[in-house]
């Protein structure tokens, strides 16, 4: 492609809206456009990129027995009341009504057209197992859209619906959707993990978040520094075992706090360690409060509150409601003394300590020397916190070390809950009728482009990986008035053309500078610059990534891109 | 593909909301299913015959040096405010607000997109000409959606834009394109015509649409039996040259014609040919009359009507209408005795009649032996009637047929309208600001696969042609359950995969006529039948579309199918 027959509207300046380098080198590089705000256009450069990947997710898909098929975006909300998500689904899911005032929705995920697909469609174990995909436009209406491409309205994603009628098939395609996945992402070059993920109401082990790591990601990563273990911070379980602290024997004491709200200041006020102190959260889970306590230098999970209560909702519990079931506001909360209808959970690590401090249901005031079943009652300890760096890994081996992620791919095991909703059912081997097992499996295509930007760029620009290049080579004649120059760079393109380098040819009458700087900023593999030694014959190689240089003869030019293309592509 | 491993859903009955072939069969055969009225999902056989269609599309766009882009479905409202499209729409356009309550249109075209996109990015007359396209689903809210993907609300769409410094180039573009889409419905195997059309409010004699030859076609096209010539039907000039007939001297007289309502009514009632009466109809052109003259045996073109007015809005006139200017209903009209201020049009054809018979703007009354300028006076002859055919083709070769088509492609000079309102300016080579000039250029990607599904099929399924099927060879074994031939089959499929054929391995334990039946009904191009005679090494070959069968050895199956695919691949 020579770059005066496309548009590659690169910038010198950086975006001001624009925070994160895949966002700010996209645009000034000249791959996207932003149309409104989350909604991007893709300009000939980005429309490669995407293309690039969209090649390599559609190789791995049919590698493991994916078929691809095409989904509408307009989808009838009939399906999506049948469901039940028409009325759970939030403002994220964007609703339009047609001429005849039937609603639809935007697809922002397809189990409810895919499912009702395979209802009319399958009704035999014997056509299981199915896999089918798509690579089409999603549309959710993010409440903050921003990152670029990382958290739009509109993007493309690749999505894919497996179905089942045992539990072992789906077993056997999730294992395989988990190696295409990493296939996938590793020939986009990316440093990722796959991560244990929280199953949230749907429930069931198996559910895996594919991450990019990247300082900028939304998404904290446990993972273990001896060994394969990935998971979300949420959801990595804590198996350290704690010192047991002897206690003193002396009995619970009132003692004064004035104004001492956190952890930290009422660990100064009394000269102790936050450990020796106990963190008492009060929560309503299913409309009952629970108070849940944990020692002061941790923090308090959630996730692994509601799944130790078996609670369908959870919430942390308002002034009212800390004052109506003890009398006390957060920050004064304690277990000593509550009434009965109060349950409490306290994290495992409790039970290693010794005198514990404990809010007093009074502000302003504590206990100490407090004795656990001595003094209040625990109804269930559990692991109940957020794991830390240095704890051990869930595994055994190694410990804990934090990193952020962007999440590119998930892949989850539905199970039957579409299938039971929509009535997607089929005939075992012994006739009986029983609702299709589930799987899907879904990828940020817009997303994984942004992420692969993030990992590759420099200073000076983008430095694409060899596999998902918008172009292979950038030759450019650093004066194009020259003739000889314009000549040998014409000649280039059309020689590497014929080799079957997808080659962008900077014929641009501007200043060598300029082309410079835009080729370091679009970021190509390889650069081939035409200069005052063409009439020599003699023309620069150089490595976007690494900046080698080579000064090359033209007729050794095809061996010595062999030679770079063969050593760029063991990335 | 193993059959078994995808979706090919097969109908024996023909579904009832169906009534046109193409939506019959693609039906029937499993490559699509309706999810809403004019919303449909492609199945795997659905998807693979899009992407032939789409990448034949890219080659041929990328050829004439074209660049793909990805602009997004989701357009701010302001964008077609701009364009003042926004008001003129209609509810064909699709519109949602976001949660923040800012409106958008679902695109159903580009042209506000791109224009705003290279009014920001481009401003040299240097960087011109630029020709941007783009394969993406738009959206219509069709009033009556039907014949499946003919008129669908959501369809596959291949839009481009092209953008210029001057006329010259834009009529450069404007060939290479019609070069390129001649070239896409070719190597689709379409049977098409490129035909002028009307270009509506924006002007301009260029513009063309492609339009596939078939009966169910919405437009009928004009066509010279003996040139490249056609046309709309409303666009062909009438060239015809009429015999002079002599009038016969009497004078005007008032006849009775009770009742009589039609030209047909009034010719039998007085025992003369139609084309000695006169139609005479009003129109409202720019809010005043018009009352236009043909010859009883044609009808009005109320395009030409409105092109030689020069109007800006031309309607029928309402029955208070024609009683306000003429004191008489449709149908009773005729032009002696009009007020001035009613403007009087006349076909060529009215010079060349003799005695004329004309409404007397009185219910029942006709006047016989009316004279030209005797009794009445016409403004303006001109060419006001649809051409018929046995006409004069209006290029002077042979003359006019009729045929009806189907709309697939459409190629169209915009000129500056988009540019002038939305501020897309350059500066051309004397610095001087002025706007784009810009040419657009569709092709409905789903219509033309339902376009070539109703060009090739029989009574026994589809036909498809070897570019556009979605697998060059079915390879059936009569009986799975044998071993030699289900070894067979297996042996060929991996072979004939190997050979870098597309083949579909019907590898389900079906009834010998179950596969038959719905391999017919796929209409791949050929078929490889495995049966009792595998033991000897022999198969059958069958092409799908004129019927021939071959037995063929199993070492000479390569050599016989090189044979018939290049016999196929010359259409």
């Amino acid at each position: 492609m020579k770059q005066s027959q496309t548009l590659i509207p690169t910038l010198r300046e950086v975006p001001s809206d624009a925070d994160i380098k895949s966002h700010q080198l996209l645009l000034r590089a000249g791959f996207i456009r932003q149309n409104a705000s989350g909604i991007y256009s893709f300009l000939p450069l980005g429309k490669k990129v995407l293309q690039k990947v969209e090649a390599i997710v559609r190789e791995e898909m049919d590698a493991v027995g994916g078929v691809e098929i095409l989904m509408p975006a307009l989808q009838p909300a009939e399906l999506w009341e049948m469901s039940g998500r028409w009325g759970t689904y939030g403002p994220e899911l964007m609703r339009m009504t047609d001429r005849h005032n039937r609603a639809f929705a935007l697809g922002a995920t397809h189990e409810e057209i895919i499912t009702s697909l395979m209802r009319d469609e399958v009704n035999s174990y014997k056509r299981l197992p199915l896999t089918l995909y798509q690579i089409q436009s999603k549309f959710r209406d993010e409440k903050r859209p921003r990152f670029g491409l990382l958290r739009g309205r509109e993007f493309l994603m690749k999505d894919a619906y497996s179905f089942h009628s045992n539990k072992e098939s789906l077993d056997h395609s999730y294992e395989e959707l988990m190696r295409a996945y990493s296939n996938i992402f590793r020939r986009c070059g990316l440093n990722f993990r796959a991560v244990q993920a929280d199953s949230g109401a749907i429930g069931g082990k198996d559910n895996h978040e594919f991450m990019v790591l990247s300082e900028i990601g939304e998404d904290t990563i446990a993972f273990s520094d001896a060994s394969e273990y990935a998971a979300n911070l949420e959801m990595a379980a804590v198996t350290a075992e704690y010192e047991q602290q002897k206690h003193s024997g002396n009995s619970m004491k009132r003692v004064e706090t004035p104004d001492q709200k956190t952890i930290t200041d009422v660990a100064a006020y009394l000269d102790v360690q936050a450990e020796e102190i106990v963190k008492s959260i009060l929560f309503i889970a299913d409309e009952e409060p629970v108070l849940v306590l944990v020692r002061g230098d941790h923090e308090v999970n959630e996730i692994k509150v509601k799944r130790a209560l078996d609670a369908r909702v959870i919430e942390l519990a308002t002034t009212e409601e800390t004052i109506k079931y003890l009398n006390a506001k957060a920050g004064s909360l304690g277990p000593a003394g509550v009434s009965e209808n109060v349950k409490i959970l306290a994290d495992n690590a409790l039970k290693a300590m010794g005198d514990l401090i404990i809010g007093a249901n009074e502000e302003g005031v504590h206990f100490i020397n407090a004795k656990l079943e001595r003094d209040f009652n625990v109804s269930l300890f559990e692991d109940l916190r957020f794991i830390l760096e240095g704890d051990p890994s869930p595994d055994g081996k190694g410990s804990i070390q934090f990193a952020k992620g962007i999440e590119v791919g998930h892949v989850f095991k539905l199970g039957t809950v579409y299938s039971e909703s929509m009535g997607a059912n089929i005939l075992d081997e012994n006739g009986r009728s029983k609702p299709m097992i589930m799987g899907c499996y879904g990828i940020g295509v817009s997303r994984t482009l942004a992420a692969i930007a993030e990992q590759f760029n420099d200073e000076n620009g983008l430095t694409w990986p060899v596999n998902i290049a918008p172009y292979d080579l950038h030759v450019i004649a650093i004066n194009m008035k020259d003739e000889v120059q314009s000549q040998v760079a014409d000649e280039l393109y059309k020689l590497l053309t014929d080799y079957r380098y997808q080659v962008l040819l900077d014929d641009r009458v501007e200043r060598a500078g300029v082309k410079f700087t835009d080729s370091d900023l679009i970021g190509l593999p390889v650069r081939i610059t035409v200069g005052k030694r063409a009439s020599e014959g003699i023309v620069e190689v150089k490595i976007r990534k690494s900046g080698e240089v080579y000064e090359v003869q033209k007729e050794e030019l095809t061996d010595k891109l062999q030679d770079i293309f063969r050593q760029l592509s063991n990335i």
